[in-house]
């Protein structure tokens, strides 16, 4: 490399730096007001969160950053300078996808959208408590439309709902999340119906009173077991369970204790912790460069899926902790029998709330969400129109339809925040988990015999080599390739749901 | 107001707003340092607090902003334009002071504090621990060296000690503070000497196992009954108690649970509450202007002062809040009587160590620290000699000598942080209390009966009128005169000591 794009490589990572500890030093500020920020002080919460946000663009989008940048990838073009590295280019790849995108809104747009989606939110807020989609209904028009400028300022290449999911999925394409649900859908719909035909689950056995301390210290056998590292980590109570990173070596989550359900705290806990190891294995001499940042929101919901679902979900998991627990509630799950207690976590029922539906209908859910985005985007369906469209979906894809719009279209924050493209993810989330998993397990054949004794860390290993070290160092789609040596098909979770679903006795 | 001049008003609002958001999220990050943040991330977070000071710094040295200024006040002069309210003028010389101070310090020198300093600190906690002078002695002297620079760098009329002096309170010069402590000094001297001659205080039964739970539950009823406004802050844990503000809606402070002193927590939490009710009562409207600021350390820690001496110290405090303590404490301390617990709590003895000592020798261990400051910083004292100088002092100001420089001169973190000029602060945080006292006391003569009932409320309307709510509105010694229609003396101080002193039974 010449002097002068040495410099100029060195100036990319060094604004990029410092953009990086910026954006750290937001995910504290979101942190702390979920967790322990008192009430008081929401307001000028918002106002350094917005000013943190601002100071974050200006150094991604500035022309000390753009100058350095030019000189050695062509922005409009993609062309790379010669005598760069691999990684190099993989970095300055992701570098000028990340600038163009920054610089495609207008900073009076980001502002509008920003103040339009703060109100929205809070009328949202009130349309769900009260049930009444009319009052949310003009602030929807209002982002809806704000959304379509949006993926035109974007710009895309087929439909305009592209431009949005690439903001969460870079390389994604509406056509391709259509024939990926197609596929689901077919899938899935057979196999629910069948165990629909099934005798019911109890799962009362599952909701009581359990004690705080003993959640918690459930939680931590947990996080120890699967190799959280507690130097680098929090378990913390929030009102909706998340996960907070601004850097491998601070990776917070936090969990909710539910009044009555015992799995609410383990399944949030097992789902952020699959996060939180995604970024404490990010590797810190790249932080700062795009090839220390998690790969795309689907790779990272594959994580958490993967440790709520995949190892969390398994059998001879809760061979190894089904014991531990009964030995923490001592007195309250004793004389359960393991079959009783896997069937119950795993119920399948058509419901009517995303979040609290069951590994299979989950998806129609999601396949529903973006059946409606991707018309609101291209115009084909009005926002006053939802609500029909909404319980006519919920009808055709699970057979039930809610009596209000707080169970139907308003049940979700994700439009009031003016999150269209970002539902997909959701799903995506859980395809690349069963791809990436069939590699393991051809790589582990003898994963479930270990599971079931409590070892746990060469799951992590796995996903460590395989994913968590690369960054955003190679496209999802190679990613999932060189992790496992298949293309990636949404065929390995189907075939890992109807062989699960098919064999789980009904109790 | 011409119109550019308002224009120009407008900016440096702006501009200060900015930076003061981003110093309260320097505040949040170093709360979270304390408090919650995982140990591995001491390395990121040291980082994150560096690229805020920078920034922080930059916005308020940078062009913009002298620009703004300058045409509203000499930048050399401090003449202000013509048209401007008296609100206006305050806050514009309070802006040039804090511009001339950051901008008098280069970059490069400001770089090279903080890297010997972050160097000092890790030699002299070692140092400290194994009570080696000759270990922290190199690092003693560069840090000296560079202070003296600093002097320079910022400029002083008299004594280079005024510059430093002025960082932490300004317009107080080395000569006053020697006259005030020489005062100080004749007026304490006899009254220790004659509490020596009493029979030795027992206080035995402070000390013993104090359940937590409990002693943040009685913490709580403090902060309750001050009006420390829940909403608004928080009570956590740390090794060090500290308090932190962001804004006035965001104040929050922390104590220690000592494993045996019952009285740590106690005065840890009514030391904090005196910082946070400022910061907390600090005008809202001016938030981002000086006149939105604490006047001074000094006037800061008269606040801390006046609830852990004046109020918390006081007779009619404990006649309401001993028997809660007692009741909190069951079986503990039921057969204490107040006065053996008043008189416990007040014991005095001359001791080593700074922050372990009594009231009356505490001002003592100021006055030491004063005189080794200011001949480091003239030069007329060696930082080599500083022991035999500290153990001298000792034997003439409290007759004792350190057994060890741990208990002597290695016992502070200000030297190794850099922070010369800073000790004064205390004392002159008790004088200012004392003073404010006076004329709260001459305006609520019924005052302990009234607190003798747990009234507590109009003691902190009183602060908020004379000093909270006005910010950096006045100098120091105009707030003092304000708040009581007399002029500054020391002379309350040894009046409140010398009368508790002289009249607390000896049990």
């Amino acid at each position: 490399m010449a002097d002068r794009q040495e410099k100029a490589y060195k100036k990319i990572c060094e604004i990029s730096k410092h953009a990086r500890l910026l954006q750290g030093i937001s995910s504290l500020l979101q942190w702390d007001q979920e967790t322990y920020m008192p009430d008081g002080a929401a307001a000028i919460r918002a106002e350094q969160v917005e000013a943190m946000a601002g100071l974050i663009h200006r150094e991604r989008t500035g022309r000390k950053f753009s100058r350095a940048l030019s000189a050695l990838i062509d922005l409009s073009t993609g062309e790379v300078a010669e005598e760069l590295s691999s990684e190099q280019v993989a970095a300055l790849k992701e570098w000028r996808r990340d600038y163009l995108q920054a610089k495609a809104l207008p900073a009076k747009f980001v502002e509008k959208f920003a103040k339009t989606t703060a109100e929205a939110l809070i009328v949202w807020r009130e349309a769900k408590k009260t049930s009444t989609f009319a009052l949310f209904s003009p602030f929807l028009e209002k982002i809806v439309a704000m959304a379509r400028e949006q993926a035109d300022l974007l710009g895309y290449a087929e439909h305009p709902y592209d431009a949005l999911l690439n903001l969460y999925e870079p390389d994604m394409t509406t056509k391709e999340i259509e024939l990926l649900f197609s596929r689901l859908r077919k899938g899935l719909t057979p196999l629910i119906k069948k165990i629909a035909d099934r005798p019911p689950v109890d799962t009362r056995f599952l909701f009581g009173e359990w004690e705080k301390e003993k959640q918690l210290a459930f939680s931590w056998k947990l996080l120890d077991a699967i190799g959280y590292e507690r130097e680098k980590g929090r378990l913390d109570l929030s009102a909706h369970p998340f996960s907070s990173a601004s850097h491998p070596t601070d990776s917070r989550i936090t969990t909710r204790l539910h009044p009555h359900s015992l799995m609410s705290n383990i399944f949030a806990v097992l789902h952020e912790v699959g996060h939180a190891l995604y970024e404490m294995g990010l590797p810190p001499e790249e932080y700062g460069t795009p090839l220390g940042e998690a790969r795309s929101l689907g790779v990272h919901e594959s994580q958490s899926k993967w440790w709520e679902t995949r190892i969390g979900g398994s059998r001879p998991f809760w061979e190894h902790f089904f014991p531990l627990l009964q030995e923490t509630f001592k007195g309250q799950l004793d004389h359960l029998s393991l079959d009783l207690f896997y069937g119950a976590i795993h119920k399948v029922a058509p419901s009517f709330i995303r979040i609290e539906a069951d590994e299979l209908t989950y998806s129609l859910h999601v396949v529903l969400r973006f059946e409606l985005e991707r018309q609101l985007i291209d115009g084909s369906l009005q926002p006053r129109e939802v609500p029909d469209a909404w319980n006519a979906q919920m009808e055709t894809l699970l057979g039930i339809v809610p009596k209000n719009h707080a169970e139907g279209c308003l049940q979700d924050i994700h439009w009031a925040m003016g999150s269209f493209g970002y539902f997909p993810s959701y799903t995506l989330g859980n395809l690349y988990a069963a791809h990436l998993f069939e590699g393991f397990a051809k790589e582990h054949p003898e994963w479930e015999t270990r599971i079931a004794v409590g070892q746990l860390s060469f799951v992590r290993q796995w996903l460590h080599e395989r994913v968590y070290r690369h960054g955003r160092r190679y496209a999802t789609q190679e990613l999932l390739q060189r992790a496992t040596g298949q293309a990636f098909s949404p065929d390995p979770y189907l075939r890992y749901l109807n062989d699960k679903y098919t064999h789980l006795t009904s109790p």
